[in-house]
């Protein structure tokens, strides 16, 4: 938790028109996510906008283990990961821009930024304190740190899960998430995770919000408020408690489901059959109704960062829930928040229509738990019970196929990620700075270098 | 199995130098392949040939199901996918250049090359009756009718798989897969398969690689015949049975495994313990060395097709057992396959140094089984015995680290494909030729337009 220096950026390149960067994360949406999301949204022969960006990479995941001397970890979580792309730096997982073994802060792009006269912004569907936003504009060292109660001993029904007592203002540190984001000079903050801003303030006594507001930030939390507020603001948006709220849920708020064979089947592999989930179709999950959409906050956010700003600006776009909803086994909800983040890119892609300097990136933070598998095996020909040992759902999609999505990582209630390198989409401006193939920090250089910073 | 007449091939384009397109295909070679390999083969920061490849693209995997109108299937099998790569179409699974519903044969771009007087040639570690090399010379209904002796009722222990009783010759088909190579135009034919062409071929006293000598070709059977053979030659080699042996095994031949869950955790999932699989190091396949290597064939192939040839050519190079060794659940098998292709991909690379009309095209048939999975659980704070239900492999890096690979798409002895599009890689002649996001079948007009037929 040392606090580094920034050092004094150096001068802005020649470019005489404010410069963008727009990061548009999907968190764990990779090429087996992407694919079932195309297949349902319009189909196996249709396009996704994504399909649309001109250039094409993929981004090797890096995460190195906590006290091991710099030996990797070949799968990530979504601190650690954001971390890399906030600061160019690799850490250990969990880590919010610290760095393994010596807990320092790492400078991140919204620093930076700050320190040359550019705004930033963070949206997203997760708690704006959750690991990706907060990777961008804060530092601790474990990542469930969101808020001033929840920095000492951080338990989940008695189980210890980690301690950020080190961070703690009284210790010499910047406090909890939450508060670091009420004193960062982001100009916009958008998402969930209101209750992250409702508990006092460390050493104050004011909750977070307020401080908020004291540091100069108008706080909205309908989509009402943030369609009434006149840009250019210092914008907190909290719309929900914590998550907000998915698109799409499964028929009947349905997830994946064991097959069930039957006892002969378990007296002998051969013997028997099996039952496999019903098929389902996705729905509206309601609840959704009553937020704004990561469009809507993506528009309000470009909006109040272009505002009046002859400097340029960096923004992430958070799609949060596509790996909330794989963890859960919600396929239907994983395919919705695709969709989210496809509105929010028609919105970045709109956006550099008028404002040409800006470099759109599209990533995603690592890889998850759901495989598009056979709905009719390859060995269908063989007379003998098949089936996942996960939990699948076969989805009836809009073209009239069945499609079957296995989650089959662990045995746990929640399924894991994975490690395969992840898919990274960039816009023309992208043509000579982006390479086929980079290192996920390499994305931080990438940006920073086209912002001169 | 109707035949239809070859189009006369357009005026080939301006270009005098002859022109050349190799296409490799991973089977299987998904992302989650890809970051398995590199890992093993390179470290987690260490960069592939691939990776240096200019150019990288998604490529959406098409396929129909059988009879009904053309409802897309969303997981593919490598007869379909080859017959979409070699003829621009889509099919349904397990067909060889042929279309769903009416069986009608599909021009392939060998027969487009052959017709306007180049060569092709087909290189594999599969059979090279195997459906992937099958489709780019071949067609019949069925991809195991690989020989005459395999024609009518295909079966497996007695299990019922398939017929091509209308393609036998008798019935005025073409015959079987090993037969058609025998009387195909490729120019070279290089993997396993030998017992696909010692049966009699139909209508004849004679076998069919007696068949494939009468066409003109040369049959070799070793390293040492392959090295031994003065190109330009029409070449045959058949170095075993049917699938060569791979690189690289299992300590031990081990593949990965079951956890075993103790007996109180049989009784609530809370309960207990489990113990996973031991670690295990790759190791060399000793029966590899009785047997040329994939870079060896791709030399050979590239000298006899290139050899006082001012017209120019079509190569594919297969590395199968990406996938075969996935279906076993093997990842230190399909390791191997992938540096296997690295090789022949350093070689084509090489060969595009001294003629620069050479598109280089990489890609994988459809995305497979492994996952690259976390070796110590994202939630492990949680003590509570976590396993993969599946089978799973741990896998000790040359960089010291554990990596563990998970099959778990079904129960069933062979792990299923998955639905993700694949990557399709370019050297610089694919710049402005190869889009970011393609539909499989888009890879055919791409070479066919490349070779102006």
């Amino acid at each position: 938790m040392a606090v580094i220096a920034l050092a004094s950026p150096p001068a802005r390149s020649g470019a005489t028109d404010p410069r963008q960067v727009i990061l548009i994360i999907g968190d764990g949406m990779d090429e087996q996510q992407i694919t079932i999301a195309r297949n349902y949204l319009k189909g196996a022969r249709g396009r996704l906008l994504l399909d649309s960006m001109p250039l094409r990479a993929a981004a090797q995941i890096l995460t190195v283990e906590e006290g091991s001397g710099g030996r990797p970890v070949y799968v990530a979580d979504s601190a650690n990961t954001a971390s890399s792309l906030a600061t160019g730096k690799v850490t250990s997982r969990g880590r919010i821009s610290t760095s393994a073994e010596r807990d320092e802060d790492l400078t991140t792009l919204v620093e930076l930024a700050a320190a040359a006269g550019l705004r930033s912004g963070i949206v997203t569907t997760a708690s704006v304190t959750d690991a990706t936003p907060a990777a961008f504009a804060t530092h601790i060292n474990f990542r469930l740190c969101e808020n001033p109660d929840d920095m000492v001993n951080v338990s989940y029904q008695d189980i210890l899960l980690g301690d950020c007592s080190a961070d703690l203002k009284a210790n010499g540190g910047r406090g909890s998430i939450a508060e670091q984001l009420a004193e960062s000079p982001l100009q916009v903050i958008l998402g969930g995770g209101a209750k992250h801003f409702a508990p006092t303030a460390e050493g104050t006594s004011q909750s977070v919000a307020a401080l908020a507001r004291q540091k100069g930030f108008s706080i909205v939390r309908s989509a009402e408020e943030l369609a009434a507020s006149q840009p250019p603001k210092r914008l907190l948006g909290l719309f929900s408690a914590s998550t907000m709220p998915v698109r799409l849920q499964g028929e009947d708020g349905r997830t994946a489901q064991a097959p069930k064979p039957s006892p002969l089947n378990r007296v002998h592999r051969y013997l028997g059959h099996v039952t496999q989930p019903a098929p389902m179709t996705c729905e509206a999950n309601p609840a959704f109704a009553t937020v704004p959409s990561l469009k809507q906050m993506t528009d309000a956010a470009l909006a109040h960062l272009a505002a009046d700003n002859a400097r340029g600006f960096f923004l992430m776009v958070e799609s949060a829930s596509i790996d909330k909803q794989a963890h859960e086994r919600r396929p239907c909800g994983s395919i919705g928040e695709v969709e989210q983040l496809e509105e929010a890119l028609a919105s970045a892609l709109e956006f550099a229509q008028t404002h040409s300097n800006t470099l759109i990136l599209v990533t995603a933070d690592h890889s998850q738990a759901a495989q598009l598998t056979p709905e009719i095996s390859l060995f269908a020909a063989f007379p003998i019970p098949q089936y996942s040992p996960g939990l699948i759902a076969r989805i009836i999609t809009p073209e009239g196929a069945l499609m079957a999505v296995n989650y089959a990582t662990t045995n746990f209630s929640r399924a894991e990620h994975t490690g395969a390198a992840v898919p990274l989409f960039s816009n023309a401006q992208g043509q000579d700075r982006v390479p086929a193939f980079v290192q996920q920090p390499d994305i931080f250089h990438i940006m920073r270098d086209y912002l001169g910073l």
